[in-house]
């Protein structure tokens, strides 16, 4: 035991960690969204966590650059380079356009990439609001143009990958920002208020509809205006009533007719892709909050969980990189903020970890004095045949082994006995029931390899 | 095209990043590795990149601490908090100290973690040194105590992981700290001139034994005390031959024989796990820079990409987290510098990326006005029955198409052409050998399941 001073260690808040048993089932998810961003042909890209200080600040509002972390070395060292600032970043678009800027010309158009990676933000630290997060990012970058296929795609993948997360039933909803932004334009609503409009609407779901409409009373809008605006904002439907409708109001303007025609053409080319109408519906209270979007516009929340609130949303967007090159490519994206919905879905017992590792098997060492070679020689059998296995490696009773395969979860534990050895047999206790019997030794592998299909 | 002027972007120095296509290698690489480390039953942790800077600081001597990337946020906000300074995480030993440490009473002792992560030093930036890279860890951590079993586990994983890697013959040189240090300490080295042969014997590989042996002189160790010690540390054999030099050494202290008896038991146990004498070689010469480590020590490096260096490399120590509790925790680790170890493979042409993209297809286009919904029908099928499949969403010729899935290195292109269509068939192109054939529809995705397996 060491008699010097301990120094004391605690969470950061708004820095999350996971325990082991957490973080196999959030690698299980991370392994499934990944497996659908490749699923749809999209390529992992990796920027470096930091950037110039100027790339970052280039076009992010006070706000945003006020949460960026900036470094500085502890101690500066000889030669020190001054001359560039560095900070983390705080987001995987900007890194992004500056990535496909400065690969230009390796890459291929249409350019779809996935990126999954941390983001850091000096935020004050509060509920749902994290410092440190993981997103999980998807964007197709045309070169000059892109078709609204990909917006068509997009919700797609969140289809296939929110499916096979299994976490309950959720919806994609959709729209097009031109629409809105039209439609609002149409009835005399400021060009610099139509910002404020949109921030407004995007919070019916938080604040309710009639809390909105007083702000927007406030913002100065006229009664009858508000009154338009809510009775827009409100209509629901099928996403076949929702589009007739808004193609029926007809001679708004060319904006909105526009976002009209984009919005028709995408869901119906999203059907297309197998999302049925009940995971994917039209929503004209959808606006994000971002000027950034253009067109396209999705947001996605679990049906049953409402409390876990957006768990992917994106849109398309004119010009990627303007800042960073000289030419015109527009995208369309998600994000998923994973770190945020993993807390979420942990928090609400949608997800409960079972194991805190994924070996399937402990072997024991009951007689680690004579029969450390046969327990070795097991182990390494089960590990080629395929089987994720733990060597207990101390020397301790079996009873203490065996609670260590139970704190663990581990299902199985193998126990190499002198008496079950001679007959060529081995020891098998299935954790879970308690049940403990013997297998003939050469067999062992294969049914354990049963017992993890469940079918032993 | 914007006219507004562009903010040039150009890489920082120190700072890797690859292309899609060599990503697509250094998942694969990352992935065996962490199936590795999954089949000998290590549990993920991961830490937050930021720590606090004491945490950073308490154990690390000047070099390190010079090296540590210190954050600020560019524009402090109200309520700052000022009394934490954070710091970016310069290595994965420290945070897993406070890891264990904060968590101690949560985790399942022996612990065994991998843990898989960037890490940042202000380095000064030069050729093979960076300043964000990943790196691989396992440790296991025993509370009170840990067998040697571990210790002789540690390098069948590494056995494991760079078997299947499949880059070529490897080495793992093992030894003991305590040999040389004993025997250094029996010729009358002082005890704090150990550190400093030690750190000198390490550069033999690199500096040749000669200039080591005149370091060691300039040392002022004696002319005899330096033949001795490169006697020592060049005697080369079998494993047997070596281990039995030692043994019959015999008497020189207690610290060496310890050494030599711990040795001989790791030996035995690594060979039952089943690493064959070629991939393990007991070297005298493997000292490890690092004081940290007090018994078993590895390193391990490429048989014939020699320029490559150390591949991986770490070793037993005393006491974890000493530091953060009062638990006295020894453990023994590996670490793989995957950033390092990727970049060399890459630059050697040892790992050759061929595709900027998983997709085996690309489902083509050729008629959109008519075509549409037939493209996104097969490609929704393909992707249904598990093909990484990509969609061209842009309204160009054909040729342009193929051109894009060759760029791209995607192997198979479908075409769907209203011609087969009516057939029921749909026209497939092998990129590799410019084959074309049609194919039915009903069977294209077991097809094209047969070709991603080379059956076709």
């Amino acid at each position: 035991m060491s008699t010097q001073e301990v120094i004391p260690v605690s969470a950061i808040s708004g820095f999350p960690e996971f325990t082991p048993a957490e973080r196999i089932e959030e690698i299980k998810m991370l392994d499934t969204i990944r497996q659908g961003f490749e699923r749809f042909g999209f390529s992992s890209i990796e920027t470096s966590a930091i950037e110039r200080k100027e790339v970052l600040t280039a076009k992010t509002g006070g706000d945003v650059s006020r949460q960026i972390y900036g470094l500085h070395r502890l101690a500066a060292g000889e030669g020190e380079d001054a001359s560039t600032e560095l900070a983390l970043h705080f987001d995987l678009t900007v890194p992004l356009a500056r990535y496909v800027a400065q690969n230009y010309g390796k890459l291929t158009f249409p350019f779809r990439r996935y990126q999954m990676q941390k983001v850091w933000r000096g935020e004050r630290p509060q509920l749902r609001r994290f410092r440190e997060f993981l997103q999980c990012d998807i964007d197709i970058i045309g070169d000059g143009e892109l078709s609204l296929m990909a917006d068509a795609e997009i919700p797609a993948v969140i289809y296939n990958i929110f499916s096979r997360l299994n976490f309950g039933g959720f919806l994609i909803r959709i729209n097009n920002r031109k629409i809105p932004v039209g439609f609002f334009a149409s009835l005399g609503v400021k060009q610099d208020q139509i910002v404020l409009v949109l921030r407004e609407v995007d919070k019916i779901e938080r604040n309710g509809i009639d809390r909105v409409a007083e702000q927007l009373g406030s913002i100065g809008l006229s009664r009858e205006v508000v009154e338009r605006i809510v009775e827009f904002v409100t209509f629901r439907g099928t996403n076949h009533e929702v589009l007739s409708h808004l193609q029926e109001m007809g001679g708004i303007n060319e904006l909105f007719e526009r976002g009209v025609e984009e919005l028709v053409q995408v869901v119906q080319f999203s059907g297309q892709f197998g999302i049925p109408e009940t995971n994917l519906s039209v929503d004209p209270s959808i606006t994000r909050d971002l000027d950034y979007y253009t067109g396209t516009i999705y947001e996605t929340r679990f049906v049953d969980h409402t409390g876990v609130g957006s768990i992917c949303s994106g849109g398309r967007f004119d010009d990627l990189a303007g800042l960073f090159i000289d030419r015109h490519l527009p995208g369309v994206g998600i994000s998923i903020g994973a770190t945020r919905l993993f807390s979420e879905l942990l928090g609400a017992g949608i997800v409960q970890p079972q194991q805190s590792s994924t070996a399937t098997v402990l072997v024991a060492t009951p007689d680690q004095d004579t029969l450390m070679p046969q327990c070795i020689e097991i182990i390494t059998m089960l590990r080629n045949a395929g089987v994720d296995a733990e060597l207990f490696t101390e020397k301790q009773e079996l009873s203490r082994q065996l609670r260590f395969a139970s704190q663990k979860g581990i299902p199985a534990v193998v126990i190499p006995l002198a008496e079950d050895l001679k007959k060529g047999e081995v020891r098998f206790r299935d954790m879970r029931h308690g049940n403990q019997f013997t297998v003939s030794r050469e067999l062992l592998a294969q049914e354990i390899l049963k017992f993890v299909s469940g079918k032993l």
